[in-house]
This record gives structure tokens, C-alpha cells and sequence, in this order.
């Protein structure tokens, strides 16, 4: 975790962009002294449009904002990560398409799970409250701005809310490894992927809830996939499946 | 990178039993002293049928020597990284597909990339002496082990390799957005997939070179995916397709 997270502090220009183009609550942008070339333009431009007020600060200033990511000469400071009710994401009505993370620890797999699941045509994703990493800047970052554009539930209990998407419609998919090839399995269907922790993959009461389990199939030696690049290559598989029917 | 890249140390509990799983040269291997429980004892028995000296020190010992990464009570001290020249690559005979990394620069990627390569059958990766990242402990660690299954060659220049793996037989195919959507193009040919570096893409040179350019489909509105990840769902699609004639 990161020093800032109660300010939430997002750094970088991809993720400052994407922040601001999303319209998501920025109280404050903080610019490097004499950075006025490149993205930083449109990031000062955009910032100034939507009336958010723009400092100047040292690049010391935003070195200490941001001790471990590369802020490349700007910051913004948003409004803490708005989390919804499960029954408010599934209120949206959008299409039957979710995203179900189990207990992803690491704040890069969880950003990159998030952009994976925007690029796939996610509806939103659903965390646990406790025990796996929330959004938080470094999530945000990873997301490459995603988490601005996904619509996020947080939960108490992961096989109640598998319990609300069934009601609701949703068929319920873990990634398991002895599920069937992800490839011979029907996923053009009204869909909840659950992905397991790293390394710990599904807990097993998570996997008694799903209605079946779909695998990667693994053709090398070492035979496991990072939780992130497999949760990308199960949501390809579907967003394919959703869009050839 | 890392401060003992001259040294190739090897950290955590998988990456070392993968190391001496795979047979690669190891000089030494560090276990924290008392650190006797679950996965250290056979990674100890490990390294004791294969003659590798095991020495016990202090937790704080493989703290400096590991000043970034968590290793689990246990270190090794790798010969340096064996390099292929591509000739004695493709000598190997092994099937034609091959991974082609045009300019990789961050080690958790270069990791995921190879890891990803050996669990969907590559043959061989392929990366730059220059402007990239090289198989660093850190890099090998990202891998989960794989790096130590996978033959990787190091070139000059990449243009050169990509016409070398075309005399060879193979089809050259770069990821691209102006390509075609990679599961309507046949990929179950002898091919070697070329990958751009995170942000910048396919060098121009590099992309006139490949036969052909094909793209995952987006959905979203942030539209990019992780480097690792888009390569990781390229190879899952040509594994897939190979696998299923």
C-alpha cells in the first residue's frame, strides 16, 4: 500500500488523462514547475475546462506525493474511489457481463484485471471488502485509468453476492484448473467470471457456488499463468464468444 | 533493476525450486537458518541430490541481498543467464513458434511474457541486446521459473532476426491495432509473434518487416491492454488454434 491513500493521489499522465476524461471528482491538479510540453498541455487544458484548480508545485513536491510510482511531472489529487452496492451495480441494467475478483492481493494485478475487464466490455467488478486490495492509487495507475471508467462493488461476502448475480440472471464461472478447456465451454451467456487469489486460486466454498469451472488449457511445464494475464485471456475468451453469436 | 544483477540471485520459494527443478547451473543456494517448514525442506533436498552447496544465514543477510523483492527465507546464486544465439535457437528443431520481443523494457513484463510463452508452447523468445530489458533476477522471478525452461536468444537487431525466422520457415506476425482481429486470422502456421515495447508498439522498421499485423478486438473506451497481457492472450490464441487442427 501506498503512503497517500487517504488523499488518493493519482500519478502519471496516461492515469491523470484518463481521470479527467472520465469525469471522475479531481479536487486538485499538481503540475512540475515549467512542464507545459506534450500531454501535459491537454492534461493543464482539460483540468482548466472542467474549472479544477491547477498548482504548480517542485518536482520534489510530487516525488514525496508519490514515493514509489513515476509521476512524469504531475498529480492529481482525486475524491476517494467511490465503490458501489452490488444491488447499485447491478441496478445500471448494463449487459449481463461482470467481473468477480476472490481475493487478488497485489494493486498491479487488481489495475490491470480492471483495464482488462473495460477493454472486454465488463459491466463492473466485484471485490471483497476485506482480505484483497481495494482501489487505490497504485490500483488506479496500473488500471491505466480504467478504474475511472468501471463501475466497482465492494462486498461483505463474496458467495452472497455470487448468490444476488445467479437471481439476477448471471450464470457464475470460476477459473479453476479443473474446470473444462474455457475454448469448448458455451460463454456467450449472461456472465459472472470469478477469479481466484494469486497463487491460492478459488477458496473452495467460492467454488462450490459457481455453476461450473473453466480452465486455460496449458500445453508447457511450468503450467500456471499470472492472475492477471489469466483473468485477460478468460475475459478475451468471452467478450469473443459475446460478439461472434 | 536490481542491485546483484552481476551476481544472478534468485529469490522466493517457487523461482529457486523452479531454478533447480529446471537443472540450471545454481553456485550456492542461502536458506534463512531454522527455515526448515513446508516448501524450503524440498527445495534443501533439491539442492543436496544436486551436490549445490547450501548455506545457512541470518533473515537479514538475504534482506540486502534481495533489497526489493520478498524471498521467502531463501536465495540462490544462479550462474549468470545463458543467452542463445538465434542460429542455435532455431537448431534446436523444436516447433516453429516463437516469441518476439521488440523492446520490452520492464522486468515484471519481460517475466510475464516468458512465463506466458512456456505455458502456451513456445519454443523460443527472442529479445534485443539494446534499449530492452534482459533476463534479470527480477525478470526470472516474474517468470515464476519459467525463464529457466525457455531458450532465449539475444540479437542485435531485430529486423535482422525477423528475416532469419522468415528463411526458417516462419511467418512473422506483428501485434498491432491496424491489423486484423487475431481469432479471424489462421494462426496455426510455423510463426514467430512480434511484440512492441510497453507504450511506444511496434518500431516502424520492425512492423514493414512482419508478413502480417493482427490486433485484439476492443470494447472498452480506454482501449490498450497491459503489454504482458495482450501478449499473453496472442499466445493463447495461436495455442489454441495449433492445438485444434
Amino acid at each position: 500500500m501506498e503512503k497517500h491513500d487517504h488523499r488518493d493521489i493519482i500519478v502519471g499522465r496516461q492515469p491523470v488523462m484518463e481521470l479527467l476524461r472520465a469525469g471522475q471528482a479531481v479536487n486538485r491538479l499538481y503540475v512540475a514547475s515549467g512542464a507545459r510540453h506534450g500531454s501535459i498541455r491537454d492534461i493543464i487544458q482539460l483540468a482548466k475546462e472542467r474549472n479544477i484548480p491547477v498548482k504548480e508545485v517542485q518536482p520534489k513536491f510530487l516525488d514525496a506525493l508519490s514515493p514509489i510510482a513515476n509521476h512524469q511531472g504531475v498529480a492529481a489529487e482525486a475524491a476517494p474511489f467511490r465503490y458501489l452496492e452490488l444491488h447499485e451495480l447491478l441496478a445500471l441494467g448494463r449487459p449481463q457481463f461482470y467481473l468477480v475478483l476472490a481475493g487478488i492481493q497485489d494493486p498491479q494485478n487488481l489495475g490491470s484485471l480492471i483495464r482488462s475487464a473495460e477493454v472486454c466490455g465488463v459491466s463492473g467488478v466485484i471485490i471483497p471488502k476485506h482480505r484483497a486490495c481495494g482501489v487505490t492509487p497504485a490500483a488506479a495507475k496500473a488500471s491505466a485509468g480504467a478504474a475511472a471508467h468501471m463501475p466497482i462493488a465492494r462486498v461483505t461476502n463474496i458467495r452472497f453476492a455470487l448468490e444476488e448475480l445467479k437471481q439476477a440472471g448471471c450464470w457464475v464461472v470460476g477459473a479453476d484448473m479443473e474446470g473444462e478447456v474455457c475454448y469448448r465451454q458455451n460463454l456467450s451467456l449472461p456472465i459472472a467470471l470469478v477469479i481466484g487469489g494469486e497463487g491460492s486460486g478459488l477458496p473452495r466454498l467460492v467454488k462450490e457456488t459457481c455453476d461450473f469451472l473453466v480452465r486455460i488449457p496449458m500445453y508447457g511445464a511450468v503450467s500456471s499463468l499470472n492472475a492477471a494475464v489469466a483473468g485477460g485471456i478468460l475475459l478475451y475468451e468471452i467478450a469473443k464468444q459475446r460478439h461472434q453469436e
